[in-house]
């Protein structure tokens, strides 16, 4: 693999989930993989100062950390957790920190409903306030906040914010370089407004990830995503609208699947990575 | 139960799933409903005539026969197939037909893909071209369609049709009596812009249809739809929303659920009815 798109193949970390950041790092350097994509969790049992050492003896970049956010139910403990998010993207020299903005209050996710808040108006403002604390703080460390729409089957469980236009409106306050967008096919395939909503992003695109749209849904509708080619999406358009929009950073591979996560890592990258170059990069 | 707005109320017959056309006509009557809404097969399984006679015996108003649509294969059989739903529509003096489009060509609901589409721009527009021929008829038959938006996860397989913004630039060619829209609160409620599009739809706001949306989701998504109050959706300010846009028809129940399906058809009419007076009418 040598074209320009493919050296941009970034692998999410959650992709070959049964990987430690030491092993995915690894499994990048064996396969020739430039950039990787970071989550928190499995950056803290790493340790984040051998991760950044890891991650830099490799010569890899960091497409992103996975991840801020859940901010609709307020309180000060989750605007300090995102303080220390932002921190870590900062010591990771991430491309950005990928912000899901959470969704209605007490509704948890696989939970039944216990108590909860149904005012979701209210919770999008939630979100819009602590964008208003926390992007000057991104900005201060030099991170770049990439607000995240969701399916909106995940509106009520994980993310009040449910289309790229939202996320625009959401992060026009802020400079560009302070609050971005995540463009993530799996999230916006179905929009009829995503190509207009695409080049309204232009520079505010901080990230494009890609997966399929599985049909029908697994059980655990989060599994949904599937291997590009194996589900409904049309890559071709919304790659090039991306590129059009002016984005030529990384393109994160990023799939939550119960097959994919049972199968051997480093078949899944070879995979993906075939994948990736036929039908996004090459 | 006397309020203007329970009198409105209508029994879509999937709330009962259990109960033939004559059966739910008859649990109308027993319970003092004044409005059904019917489904194509139940009334073919009844007979046309018959349930003709039925409702009309009954002093029931109609306010949905559900449903044409599956328009994005193309062909003339869906054409054919729409023209006969109108035809039923129109003797059964349903206030709308509903119009679920269709996903993409080749796409079956819980079939894994075979041989598949995925030209999502190209199968809206063959919504917009198969509804310049039946929008006519509609109107020379004096029956109303009503594009129904369905929430994005069912995108792929059951209608591209998946914003109530995109449902009004679809009517927008044609005359309010011919082609409406349906406003169901489980398929809009996440919509950022619903409050706005409710408020540009206006008259053409063919039929208000409620359930809640359901959290988690069951292993079958369709089967997400659940009674008013056991889910996740504020219904105050949609139903209010509907109530500012001039919308004075009948609100149908409409739940797919199969908690629902099993439970006994008059206790769960008792139980949608007494919610719906808690949360929509009253």
């Amino acid at each position: 693999m040598s074209g320009r798109s493919e050296r941009r193949f970034s692998l999410n970390q959650w992709t070959t989930k049964r990987w430690s950041v030491a092993e995915a790092v690894d499994g990048c350097v064996r396969h020739g993989v430039e950039a990787i994509g970071l989550w928190r969790q499995n950056v803290a049992e790493q340790g984040l100062d051998e991760t950044v050492k890891l991650v830099a003896d490799a010569g890899l970049r960091v497409s992103s950390l996975c991840r801020g956010g859940f901010l609709t139910s307020g309180g000060p403990e989750a605007l300090d957790d995102n303080r220390r998010a932002i921190d870590e993207a900062a010591e990771l020299n991430a491309a950005c920190l990928v912000m899901v903005v959470g969704g209605l209050p007490g509704v948890v996710p696989g939970e039944p409903l216990g108590t909860i808040s149904r005012d979701l108006s209210g919770a999008r403002e939630r979100v819009a306030e602590a964008l208003a604390v926390l992007a000057p703080y991104a900005g201060e460390r030099g991170v770049r906040l990439a607000l995240e729409p969701l399916h909106p089957m995940y509106c009520a469980d994980r993310a009040v914010l449910s289309t790229l236009g939202q996320a625009l409106d959401l992060a026009e306050p802020h400079p560009p370089a302070q609050v971005g967008v995540v463009v993530d096919t799996f999230h916006v395939w179905w929009d009829p407004q995503v190509f207009q909503q695409i080049a309204r992003a232009g520079g505010r695109i901080a990230s494009y990830q890609v997966c399929d749209f599985l049909s029908p849904l697994p059980a655990d509708v989060l599994l949904g995503r599937g291997v590009m080619g194996d589900g409904v999406i049309d890559f071709a358009p919304l790659t090039r609208a991306v590129a059009e929009a002016g984005y030529t950073g990384d393109i994160e591979v990023e799939i939550f699947n119960a097959e994919v996560w049972a199968a051997d890592p480093d078949e899944v990258l070879t995979r993906v990575r075939t994948r990736f170059g036929e039908l996004i990069g090459g």
